[in-house]
């Protein structure tokens, strides 16, 4: 794994570490995912067990591709970070894992450069370098899936803050008197405009609903989907759930807009799929919520990397710190 | 007004331009002000009889006291900037300030560097360098006035936006169906959390109240200091005007900790003097909201050099610019 500076390979190997799988993929420096391979975690073993899987996995992908070497390896993780030290502080999603030296672990193993990054940073990077975000300096990625991550872009650069966890837009408070959230607080974004949270309003509609009817009358299948499914054919109770999401995501994205003069919004993640249940309503009520100073065009945009964004935004942080311009 | 490179001056004139009179200060390097004056702004002259009197005014004060140069002049303005250029696009305060080239038209007039910034930067700034947020790297300066101002300050500089526009932490919208705002929107955290709010919620109250009384019964009198006084004195309806206002700014405070890892927030303005009615909630509320990652130690801080602080802010920008070590 060693990489000879003289013959330049600008290929990455990049890691999008969850609680269930951790996906692997060799990419160009163009952006092509040239090669892909997929484990799961195993998050109970324990992080040592997981980071050696890992290498191993780094190891047999670059093995297969026939190379010797890469760049670098970059991995976005799941939690709290010290960024320059490539430490993980804590992951809500990998139990035991408290200062974890991910980075040093990695190199030790692989030798070569290892970038380090929160995965939702690495998402939003990934689609301002490959994705809907190209050529805009300042913008937010969002992504709505089970929870509601962030992360954000200023002049160019991710701003992470001190311990790289900046960009946590799902916790903004939205409501008073709100639903309990994971975080320990109440009433967060995330408690609305998630697939879960959606999924709690939709239970909390009552049994005699259309949502229930398309679920086969069953609690375990009502998803994000079905009721999107429910709002396409009519029902208003579904239409009601879309409706109070996008007016609530309208609210804090419109105030993080005015506060920070964004160019735009990346929204991505599985909820994203419903698009045409909330976008209008989201356009909307943003519109009327910014601040009007001068014309501004703020650009409200769906994701285009799907599940690849975290990986091609690592390959980005690994091409950019190994100095191999991007394609 | 030539500024000799032999004979280091190290003083700055600054100018906090408002709709309504405009501060001129000679500053030492240290933050002293050595010398003061205040012009009414005329506001409906229009912007070059305004600006020949600043010029006038700068000149006059600098003459004054004995020096015939100095290392430069500051000016804070109320509105949206082209900030390197030095340009007022828009100014809600100050009628027909259209792409006004202030800086340019001062250098014409005091052949010094010139630099400008918009006012609520410049406030934050200041505490950042001679008041509460001394050593601090990230936080949000609020001034709580007749309107709610922000400036943004991260990784030790200020974040301006495109437009210099950034930090517009009272258009946050706090209300799905609030009172409208000045601004064209409704239910922003202006509307609860300023001067303006406190007064309109008192109003709202209706007339038999211990804030109507206080006020010698009449609606001119009311202002925030009448309605702080009656919630001094156990009055509830005062009691729970605060109490809303400092829950509604609790969590959209929360919020932008959580959204960028800020350390510290100061908060000023007319209306931090009212502290001891709505401080504690404040913090108690904020605690509750701020994201459970890695421990934070988030400092809530009343500003310390009240209206000073964007004369301040200015002088260090000056220093900045023209190389003079701060004190």
């Amino acid at each position: 794994m060693k990489n000879p500076r003289r013959a330049r390979v600008d290929k990455s190997v990049c890691i999008d570490l969850g609680g269930t799988n951790m996906r692997i993929a060799l990419v160009g420096a163009g952006g092509e995912i040239l090669r892909r391979a997929r484990f799961v975690t195993h998050a109970d073993r324990g992080w040592r067990d997981i980071v050696e899987r890992m290498a191993r996995g780094v190891k047999e992908l670059v093995a297969t591709e026939g190379t010797e070497s890469c760049t670098g390896v970059g991995v976005g993780v799941p939690g709290a970070l010290l960024h320059k030290e490539g430490v993980v502080i804590d992951s809500p999603n990998l139990p035991g894992w408290h200062k974890v030296p991910l980075r040093r672990f990695l190199r030790d193993r692989l030798h070569c450069p290892v970038v380090v990054e929160n995965d939702a940073d690495a998402a939003a990077l990934g689609e301002g370098c490959y994705g809907a975000a190209r050529g805009i300096r300042n913008y937010l990625g969002i992504t709505l899936g089970t929870g509601v991550g962030g992360g954000l872009v200023l002049d160019g650069k991710l701003w992470r803050g001190p311990e790289a966890t900046a960009g946590e837009v799902g916790h903004f408070p939205v409501e008073t008197a709100g639903f309990p959230c994971g975080c320990g607080s109440h009433g967060c974004l995330e408690t609305v405009a998630s697939a879960t949270g959606i999924v709690r309003m939709a239970l909390e509609a009552g049994r005699d609903t259309e949502i229930r009817r398309l679920s086969g009358d069953s609690v375990a299948n009502i998803d994000a989907e079905v009721v999107s499914r429910a709002a396409r054919q009519g029902d208003r109770v579904a239409q009601g759930i879309f409706h109070r999401m996008a007016v609530t995501l309208a609210m804090v994205l419109a105030g993080i807009v005015n506060l920070l003069q964004l160019e735009a919004l990346i929204i991505g993640g599985g909820v994203a799929a419903s698009w045409d249940c909330f976008g209008d309503t989201l356009r909307q009520e943003m519109q009327k919520r910014l601040f009007s100073g001068p014309p501004r065009d703020v650009r409200i945009l769906q994701a285009e990397l799907g599940d690849d964004a975290g990986i091609l935004g690592m390959a980005r942080r690994v091409f950019e710190e190994t100095g191999v311009p991007i394609g």
